[in-house]
């Protein structure tokens, strides 16, 4: 823990599945690394009372509202930290900047161009006030995805050739599966497009330094009607028998998916690179399986998130006889982020990326730095998603990204 | 050895890495399979002398001739094994089929669609004349292939939503390496697309039992222009100093590389399943990387050519918490092939594909069956590649494949 | 959070690698799992105020003391948590039994069988006073390991016919790395035997529910005289140029190594199974490698601790040509300790062992159960390591483990 | 194909598993690889006329033989080659050398250390007049394992600290398997030990350039009676239903197992290595789990026959945070033996090693240099095996190997 005294008194929208991995975040970074503030974890909000009353005490925070205007209204929260579905981004993002607030919102930044476009220039103005806002693409603060990008940059894999990035669920591959809000487009957007397809957008946008310039994309929706969910947590769900058509749960009353189940897409980066991407939740077997393989005129690195501590590297500047894919254990010392925890070989989890994103955001705003990624850098990747949805609308004709004021620094 | 005295005196067209693969599949099949016609190595045939000379004695051929037309004509030979670049298969199989050898011919089975279509056809008349032919796809006889097609065939995968297949070298990523004939496109068809890509295609069709109906693609050269080459073997080639624009070997001469370095796409299959493909010569560290993974909506399966012994299984309909990939060690006597080798993980390689191809040529053929893939399929294969190409140049547009009459039978 | 009021005020002593394992377990356990009691971190002790002030701001304890004999008097401490070396266990755990808290112990139980003999009978007698009292080898709680002992339970391996248990570390190859506590007998025991050998005898055990009933040993020192430290944190330390026995630095003064730089030894357990152990710091390589591997008439099971959400199950009651290694990824909501965390696919680290074990004691402590593993167990554990020592003494023979008391129960 | 017209005639004499193995590696070895002799497949030898003469025709040699003293008598064959089971090693390769024959003879060299040093004794003496000897320990000729010996003669693993060998084999878990040759100790000499152990022993000696000095064994027959065999071939066998006791095939008669199921051993290189031995038939899910691992003080090397085509290197003198164990496809035209074969990533298989084994040997005897192993060689291995067993009879205790002349030059 720092010997600072100064806070950084953090409110809460949302108390989910994000909810409790940014609250285990909060309430590690500031025991495992030495940082110029401290966060507190002061308000959490969501909608019922009891609930949110519950996941205050659960999850450990000081104090609950209802009412995320009131969250932000307070004089005694200096940062935001929106985890909401996405329909609600932009509204509570704009609002809190508007209030002087530090954001980090979750991503995707927003459901719509607009509303990322919005964000994107409010954060820009609040900026010059000394505001600061934050993307959540937590995976770039994996240690050995953080890695990749540093091979990169200092030239080890050469040119850029091929990019394949996958993401690969399954937990709606069974037709009954229920009509959870990821699976309506006016609350999620879009459906494995947005939700996954974005982190692995942003990844190799990260690793690489360069930008999507163009898509040609198909989508594609394999069930199309589905019950009315009961109940959700995560990414778990229940059917609710009651809400069946003639009341005795007989046949459930089913709704149409208006989203994606699965995108995907072959792109061009700015530097010549041909890359392919699949974001699906039909994957049987696949998990959580955001898989990324680069390849350079010098080298490749593979990276797999489901054996998040590893990193396999190949280096084809060795002795041909030598030469094969290394795997790295990313916990090293003097690996990214990793001198905070324990000693090599004993690994971390999914849950320490946040605290990672934390570490960097604390010490952003701390310091009067812009963290990264930008609300700028998210709209970018909204705007691929729109090319994607565009292309795959027009016979997956080739279709330009639009672009934006976006880079790529860390 | 099978009791029989029956023979198939084989006259093969071609010597290079293809033409070693094919004789060491033809001295051994009935050596390690009891079958209804013993195989002879009767005449192997090149264009130059001392050359195949060498290599009929090197690779215990009984005779050999410079002379293809020579080979077709003799009484003594029963099958023609075509195993020369592409542009020469359309011409050398014609002339067998209606000298009324059986053929084997090496794929992609022609440079061009039209090729292509008039050896089908060939191939449909002889058919009816007793005359039998079949394309090399040699990779359907993996073990571990021809399981993943009896799993599918047996519902074991459910409905099947994805396919992945990549097909990734990495033998031209050196700009100085030469332009050989794999790299012209009046020698070759085409590059990674025909060489590489038509293998995971006829793969993936023949594992799904589904057909490609439409794609949409693109393609890339990296390197536009390489040195002319001195000499090559299998995919090693050195470059000609001699050939140097100035003479003293300090810059030698270049011509435009005209086929694709990298070929991806997407497609769909007649059963709705979303798949996406890549072919590339630039993966750096990739040697012979074939990886197909399918998804069903009861299982999955994966396979890598480099572990070609291994079949990775998901099975969804096991108890939940003991649901994995099953590394299947694809080496027991009663998976397919398998039986004429050694004990269980006494693993086989790359050469024995063609072992397994030659004894499924030689049993079709001696009890009057029609081997697969016939020229029908690999036609199909060629109309695919096809659409690849059309795509690749209207902008990655949807291109629906030219049906042909292929099945994916066995 | 649980509902309830009930807390269990902690008080732990030591600060280091274990220290800061433990804390982030305590601060953690209440806030995903809904338990009986909650733990409140209470109290914090160390020799050094400075560094046990830094510490307990740091890893966030309320109080801190310098003297361990006032943590065990205080009345406002129910659990006292032994963090500190090997040497200092016996003394602080019989005093703290005597005080009537209840005690987490960190392994291995004591440096010797003595003490640990006495600290057994302690915790028996404190047991029959409502006094709960537990080892701490975490790994037990491993998700996967947790689900190996419940196969073996059910009967899926059949008769066990092997083990193989390997724990590899590579921390001091470098004949430069200095001479820290872990290296000297006084302090630590033994070296890798005690530190890392123990947890793999622990934990066979507990997944057979067999005890190892005799040993054939080797053990070896490589490197017999290392520079004295000057500091060390975790599994990491430095020399100490000051220290150097002509006070400028060339020549850093050194000691003798006291302890096994590794132990292999061959075991037969209770069962009739034959097994073999080793535990090294020299696997050049092997970070935190710890391996099991069981083999039973019926199936086997792999367990690799660097890739602790995995588990490789066989079972050889699948048709034979779909038997192989299923690779579970043991992250889903009704694997053990699971549902508590995030969606599968999502993976846990090395920390959340501990979290899992803080789970398991505050639920036996608050419903007045008694944890496992007992002391009865550690001693069991300790009475292992010393047959091994003692047969490494007398040229491998064969020694029989003496009998204690102890069961493997979970 | 050599250009040579010399002649290695051979005759050999068994014709299961072994000889079928040979007679692939006979067959090919002159196909890929130039040499300075031809070896030309001239007389097989068995017992029964009805089976060799269908071997014959079936493997492809030239004539058969019933009595392998015709064999050796015979002016036209120059090289014996003996795959018969162990009990009669000793007094073929006896005979044949004593009649100025070259000798190939399969491991292991003979059931007894007696036997063992006359082999040894009569090739040295033969030696003297031009005759050479060579035992099939056929694993040093895994490209892979060639490999890891050359790292380890270049001094890239630093003084060896480790070595931790396994062979793990299944096919008798049911102990219904019946007592085939290889479960009587008067046919094998041993079971496991001197069947698969005395590979991993020839192997890690091999590679490390060390020899065993000392051992601590425990050796366990789990299954202590079988069902008498009916027939069997390769590792598969019947039981024979018509041996039954009563006649009526309700329970077929049995038969003690006279070898060791499984054996288990610590060791001491000359070098100051520990290393560890299991050798074992009741390793369920493991097929031919040849697997080596051997750490040293600059790097460690793993291996694995079932991968055989791959090799993991750790080299501990790279950066620390690029460290790992690399996976090395030893396919490239630069790795041993493999400028034959096919293009990098283009595997081999179990077979090969027979291949290589035999081009060494024909190089060898054609120029005139002692091919190795040499039964020296392969004595040293019989008196580890030997020192194994007088350890286990004798509680483990710590046993020296007697010394033998032998070398580990390659």
């Amino acid at each position: 823990m720092s010997t600072t005294d100064k806070q950084l008194r953090v409110g809460m929208v949302g108390y989910a599945f994000m909810g409790a991995a940014h609250s285990q975040a909060w309430r590690t970074v500031n025991r495992v690394y030495d940082l110029p503030a401290r966060a507190r974890m002061a308000l959490i909000c969501g909608r019922d009372t009891g609930k949110v009353a519950d996941a205050a005490d659960r999850l450990g925070w000081e104090a609950y509202t209802t009412d995320w205007r009131d969250l932000i209204s307070r004089d005694d929260i200096d940062v935001v930290d929106v985890c909401t579905p996405g329909d609600s981004h932009a509204e509570i993002a704009l609002a809190a900047l508007a209030a002087g607030k530090h954001v980090l919102c979750e991503k995707p930044l927003a459901n719509t161009v607009a509303e990322a476009r919005a964000m994107a220039a409010a954060a820009a103005t609040a900026q010059a006030a000394g505001v600061r806002s934050m993307c959540g693409f937590n995976y770039r603060r994996v240690p050995a995805v953080t890695m990749m990008r540093q091979l990169v940059a200092e030239g080890r894999l050469g040119v850029i050739r091929h990019v394949r990035a996958t993401y690969l669920q399954d937990w709606i591959v069974d037709p009954q599966f229920p009509l959870v809000w990821r699976l309506q487009r006016d609350r999620a957007g879009s459906g494995a497009l947005g939700d996954i397809g974005a982190h692995i957008i942003d990844l190799t946008q990260f690793v690489t330094g360069q930008l999507i310039t163009g898509v040609s994309a198909v989508t594609e929706t394999f069930v199309k009607e589905r019950p009315l969910p009961a109940g959700s947590s995560g990414l778990a769900a229940t059917v609710d028998g009651a809400g069946s058509a003639d009341g005795n749960g007989s046949a459930p009353a089913t709704g149409p998916v208006t989203v994606d189940d699965a995108a995907v897409f072959v792109a061009r980066l700015g530097g010549g690179a041909l890359a392919t991407y699949e974001a699906t939740r039909f994957a049987t077997g696949r998990k959580n399986a955001l898989r990324v393989e680069i390849n350079g005129s010098l080298g490749s690195v593979v990276f797999d998130l489901e054996r998040l501590n590893e990193l396999e590297f190949y280096d084809a500047t060795r002795p041909t006889t030598e030469q094969g894919f290394t795997r790295i254990l990313v916990t090293e010392g003097d690996h990214p982020y990793m001198s905070a925890w324990w000693p090599p070989g004993h690994i971390i989890g999914y849950e320490h990326s946040f605290t990672h994103q934390m570490r960097d955001f604390i010490e952003a705003v701390a310091t009067g730095a812009d963290p990264a990624p930008s609300f700028a850098d998210a709209l970018q990747v909204q705007l691929v998603l729109e090319a994607v949805t565009r292309s795959a609308d027009l016979g997956s004709s080739w279709t330009e990204v639009e672009p934006a004021l976006a880079t790529v620094a860390a």
